[in-house]
């Protein structure tokens, strides 16, 4: 159950009534809300004189469900918006791993080009393989960093795993939680106590169900500026790296009152799928796409074989603006 | 390998090479084809003096594969052409199952006013228990030959096991392998001796290499007009009622010569979610699509939750042509 | 619901009945019974007067479930008996296929140095290509039949498609249906017209509620006698060829009467893991054992890399009686 | 390809050595050992002076594999050993969560009365909703030491996120990587470090590939320490809440040196199954057993279905010696 109280209960009293009722207590516009299990349906008699509205919920889905906010939920990403009724579609570009300077800034001058205002690459990889490249770590961070700078970029990067969180947290624009560290509640409780935007991507083995409570730990922390990210689950075919799973997307729209993001190239794992999957994740009507794009993929330290080269990425963003136009939405 | 054989090598000739060099063999255009397992890699020495020419594989996915044919196969269905070159999204619309005169009307008259040429529906349905509607039957089947003659429609329905293969291929213009017959070699064979188009749907549990291979039954049998239907696969997820693999629709594009048609209807088992998947499935630039329709879905007696009211599907449909025209290709 | 009709109720009133009632009949032990949709919870007015008793199902597994009838069904094999209260595990081998007579001879030869009573071979190979073994057919089930003669032993083997079934109905005494026919309602009620005990496999993409659902399609013909066999589902790994489902069949003994049988060969796929998979089935306390062995399995046609050679199936079955009377199983 | 260097090599040398030939460099036994990509195939030039013997390894399983080392690796756990060739099939057993200090003294006195040696119990629980217990954190490792202390058992618990990793290795024996950390380079680092025994479990949509991999984290960073846990993945089959795959099982034992451990409660899910399973498990031939035991399991604050009651793990401890001796293995 989420209960909003009234505004004129204290940040300290919202604490005390919390744990007499044992939910989990945040702010949000100056006000308190309070969250307990789901399996809570009646209003605790000690809550019933401070409440202003309260939502059952159906299941552990709450802050992020429909059942609570109906609208989808709105997010600042500066020089545009994400969600709400923008319907707007993002587009996040740039290379799997920060390999060097010149490599970041090629990736960059193709935003400043496509006229693209985030772009993404990894500094900490998340390899199953000791053995394989495992990213620049704070020095890519800082390349990042510089690109912001110099070409007025949005930059977004992936916590791997909790020993770099902060880091991340203070050099990027957005927080990216990859899918490996899906289920980390020492990350996802860090990233609700900040208010950058957090994009939250689906772990492969992961059910839509304990993907959306992944997210009520940051919004139940207090950041209510949660992205979804659909990247591709793990089933029984390998011809494909993994399988996009655009029905989970369509439930996710239908249920959840966050703004979701595709990664087809995750999903498919071969740069020959990326341009017709990306052209139908943009068909179905979603708030970004987050596609990996290489000056050179061949040589690429990661991911080699799923990057589009700069022409493939410009064939395939020219062919999206008039199918966004054909069901009302705007490639940003 | 495939190998082609001399024009002047008759019929005779050829099986007789073909129980040599342990090969099946089928007619093309008045041409001899022998297919050997793919792991023959030279040519036969009995076969040299009578090769026109023959192509290597790298698997069983010999027929189907784009190393023995670069192009995408045409297939003609009347009114209308899919795959080759003709870049048309072919939409086949209809009921879950044949329940009644009345309904299968209405289901008609929904094609004839969208200009859709082809309808379709169940008359054997593949039903999990024993104790539910099981279909028609023969019934259902005469009724949708009224329904090609009325209206002057093509009709498509399912085959569910062998003991009715006759009467579909009797009464139907496309004949419909369903996913569980999938496997069936009795009825692929039996479908590799006619020459009505085939559509043949992906078991839910099968892999992209098997469900091609499927295909090779009936092709190596002499039928080469076979289409292959996407329809979801079965993953961890059950918020859906399966997964749409469009990763895997992306690899049968990429490496076989089959026109692909998609069936989101199934794979997402919900309304909510048709058109939004349809309209993804669309600007992957595809041969065709299966959407289930339903006068009144509520009182359906089979997939009532996932069949779209008529009111839906011609929003949807609708929506659909420009999104083919921003990629190319014609809703037909 | 289950519904038994009371002895005096002739066939032709039970007949008449079910029409009335949407009911499948059947009789057992010169009773009819009925069965409705297991959504039907209250007998319905026109049965009460001739219904001696009924039971009331939570889902459409119904003749299957403890809910209709708590003890195990016991089927009789002739030399022995399976299921019921026997604890006997009875332990089946042979070939992947019949290949030859000298091969199926040394087979059996095996079976009866080892005093085991049921041979198994395939003689209609479900092969996912064309171009592969397809099996000896109509040759391959009267070399069975002569080892039956020859060696006084029981043959089980596999119908693929429906095209066969009567053949294997006639020449095996217990009839295997495969894993990819289970769905197959034409040979599911073909052989609930039959007597003879069916071992259904189930399919690797199939949930445990289908799997024995398709085994009410057998049960509602009036064929009581059905043993399951899990074999293996599909999974994301592929190191092994599928994964045995134990706690699969952890929940079939907890919920279902029918006996159950496991094929830990086709499983693993490959002989290294055969041995340690049998004894864990063994453990386990189940009806019987399904092993593949091979005089010589490096030359098989079909499953060379999961058929144990005879002094390794020696080794294995030496060990299995000790685990059996641990755990007061006894392996026949 | 894994590089033993020469005795007399310094560990600085060493190290230098690691850079030129990009190798991740250990200690073990006093000598140094190098570990490269399992893509290079043949020694560099650079180390031949100072290697003594080198091992190539077929893919990044590495220092886990056979290749390597061919004998499964020896683990003191203080009270016995795990792993080598001791044969020893170790029990570890207690609640999901320690709850309080009654029910953990319980628990601990269970062992006893039972002649256990190592006391399981989960502080920091790895919940998918932030709305459900969540562990008693720092005080149940207390409480764990306490029991240690008082009844001279070993302790082991899980270690969730890295926020408590370092309390965990200090209050612990043996340091419990969870199934949705596993893929956590900074965990997986973090016990590199130290020497204490680590048991890994696998992740439930995680390959064997990786699962093998991420050891290679803790064994490439110089902890040989290592005990692989199975503990069920995730499949399309929900009636049972994960699969337990021991056809991985057989391959890890096929190809690996580690010692594995079954955790049959967690498979399942559910309490009936798990004897059933776990006697499957002791028939395999393995190295120890994790079983979820609780007083009182209706009001366990976790996991309250899967949990055994005493007398229902007592019948089942009573059980598990006779097949043990049966196959050779002796449950300790």
């Amino acid at each position: 159950m989420v209960i909003e109280l009234k505004k004129e209960v204290s940040q300290a009293q919202a604490a005390e009534l919390g744990v007499q009722a044992r939910c989990i207590v945040f702010e949000e516009n100056g006000r308190s809300i309070l969250v307990s299990a789901s399996s809570v349906k009646e209003l605790p008699e000690v809550l019933k004189p401070h409440t202003e509205a309260f939502f059952v919920t159906s299941s552990d889905i709450q802050l992020a469900s429909k059942e609570y906010r109906k609208e989808k939920r709105e997010i600042d990403l500066g020089f545009t918006k994400i969600g709400g009724k923008n319907n707007n579609t993002v587009m996040i570009t740039g290379p799997c791993s920060v390999e060097s300077l010149e490599q970041i800034t090629q990736a960059a001058e193709l935003c400043v080009e496509r006229g693209i205002g985030i772009l993404r690459a990894g500094c900490y990889k998340p390899r199953t393989s000791p053995y394989s490249f495992q990213g620049l770590g704070l020095e890519g961070l800082k390349l990042l960093a510089l690109m912001r700078e110099k070409y007025g970029l949005k930059v977004i990067t992936e916590v791997r795993d909790a020993s770099h969180v902060d880091d991340v947290i203070e050099y990027t624009d957005i927080i990216q939680i990859g899918a490996k560290a899906m289920y980390d509640q020492g990350i996802l409780r860090r990233c609700g106590q900040v208010k950058k935007p957090v994009l939250l991507k689906r772990g492969f083995g992961t059910t839509l169900q304990e993907f959306v409570q992944a997210a009520e730990f940051i919004l139940s922390g207090g950041n209510p500026n949660v992205v979804l990210c659909e990247r591709g689950i793990r089933t029984f075919e390998t011809k494909t790296r993994f399988t996009l799973d655009l029905c989970g997307v369509a439930y996710l729209k239908e249920y959840t009152n966050l703004p979701v993001v595709l990664d087809p190239s995750h999903a498919m794992g071969y740069a020959y799928g990326v341009p017709d999957l990306t052209r139908a994740c943009m068909a179905m009507g979603i708030d970004g796409l987050l596609i990996e794009t290489h000056p050179n993929p061949k040589v690429a330290l990661s991911d080699a074989s799923q990057q589009l080269d700069f022409n493939q990425f410009r064939a395939l963003h020219e062919s999206l603006g008039v199918i966004g136009k054909a069901i009302g939405y705007k490639l940003v």
